[in-house]
């Protein structure tokens, strides 16, 4: 296998340009090889305006990352795999789980990698998180999960479109950080879903799960952004802030710093550890917290939102 | 291994009555010899109010099958496999996909058997009719699936609340014979679920999946009761009737009665199989699909329902 992997990355918006594309420039496993786009357009890259072209146009591609909404990502997926490249999948890896499951059969019957990423792991105090907790009981926990949608996705409408998740969008990055360092599972057991009248998706939410787990989610917020996650113990208390990049334990500060620039460079660093060894990682257990959440959760309809 | 399993009922409700009892009165594997329930009361069985209480008197009760709601289920059914009884769930499994995975690795690490039934998949023309689509290409199917909620769960507010699921407590049935009979999967792509005013689960449903594969569920049908899943491939049309029952290939009549009391000694034997073999059994497709229509689907508000 050759040192620098070539990659293709379909979907050349906000995500790509803010991270993937800084992260692939400044790995020394990638070489962005392809973009595939409508609009957009990467300085010094082919770019293409349908994944089918790209894939015919560059059979030495052997990777692509997918940046693209959630809905028409299963039938880019799908086609990349049939043409046997790798796949790399944005957070949340589909627009349901049956069409992540089919992927997951698709890349094991065909020996190909399939990542679904949840960035939100590869921030800075989660792994210290993970390890303080191992072993440890759980006596409380909770998400305080609260942005400002106009600010983060401007004009966005797809995010209150059906498949667009509304406020479980940033919502399950927590819930990727609360799997991962949770020394065991939790299930929700109810929940409380905010409708704007005038859309299809959450705008906030408030999840009660097993264990004196619990959550708030809110789009609503401006001013002051929090992405904060609390775990009590009978052995001391741990607090993630800044998405999970800050961590301290009983009040000391153990790791951290305000950015979450380092997420993307793992995660593509782990794309290529995958590739190489042959392994796929497809973990849903945040995205099944959120189709739990809908399914189970009381709807109450809030105001109107337009950005 | 007894060659009569003694087995406890937890919720001597409708379905118990109908199903449950008679199945296991007409069976050689099975001895009922516990049940538990806060108003109901077997003829001839000890009946307890809780299911600790029946588990702390009953150390030879080996298998303990739920038919209560899915709400609660989790609770009770932990409890069975902490205390070291194999369980068998009624459909669906659980309230949230998370909690059926908890309780598959409880079982799991116990050396338990766990068993999500779905009694529809054992209805009289389901294995003939997955014989005949093995290796087949579907080029299209659709379910038409409409009762009248009046007449199967009269004055049955617990349909109606968060986790009872609306038209999905039938309609999940029929996802459980197309995900049994298909021969490959799908995933949903689009749907429609049609919300009274005044409750907090679906009334109707209109399902879209790949592969040209559509549900109509409504619970709104009085007069003639559906229970129909159409499939065309090249080589003929399949259509199962009497929700599963009765199979016609290509217009001929290949198996089927109109009665489903079959189902349930079908389910009793499998669990006796499962427990002597030491296996268990939870495919979680039909659930996973209703979770992915309840976060993908549109919703829409119609009139309101009153039993």
């Amino acid at each position: 296998m050759p040192a620098t992997l070539k990659i293709a990355l379909v979907g050349i918006g906000k995500i790509a340009r803010d991270q993937h594309i800084p992260a692939l420039a400044a790995s020394p496993d990638w070489q962005l090889a392809a973009a595939v786009s409508r609009q957009g357009h990467v300085a010094g890259v082919e770019t293409f305006s349908d994944t089918a072209a790209m894939l015919a146009a560059c059979p030495d591609v052997s990777v692509v990352s997918l940046c693209l909404p959630p809905v028409p990502r299963y039938e880019v997926a799908a086609a990349c795999l049939a043409a046997g490249r790798h796949v790399m999948l944005e957070k949340p890896p589909g627009a349901t789980l049956a069409e992540v499951h089919a992927l997951q059969a698709m890349a094991a019957a065909r020996g190909l990698t399939l990542f679904a990423t949840w960035h939100s792991r590869m921030a800075m105090g989660v792994a210290g998180a993970k390890a303080w907790l191992a072993g440890k009981t759980v006596t409380r926990a909770h998400i305080t999960w609260r942005e400002d949608v106009r600010h983060w996705h401007p004009g966005q409408d797809w995010v209150f479109e059906p498949g667009g998740m509304g406020v479980f969008d940033p919502g399950i990055n927590a819930l990727s950080i609360l799997t991962e360092i949770l020394p065991g599972p939790v299930h929700l057991t109810s929940a409380t879903l905010e409708f704007p009248t005038n859309r299809a998706t959450p705008i906030a939410a408030q999840l009660q799960f097993s264990g004196h787990v619990s959550a708030d989610f809110d789009w609503r917020q401006t001013g002051k952004q929090t992405w904060d996650i609390a775990v009590e113990t009978p052995d001391g208390a741990l607090r993630l802030e800044q998405g999970g990049n800050k961590l301290h334990i009983n009040g000391a500060e153990i790791a951290g710093e305000d950015s979450i620039m380092g997420e993307y460079p793992a995660l593509y660093a782990r794309m290529a550890a995958l590739v190489r060894t042959g392994q796929s990682d497809v973990d849903l257990a945040p995205m099944v917290h959120v189709a739990d959440a809908m399914t189970l959760g009381r709807r109450v309809t809030v105001a109107d939102f337009d950005f």
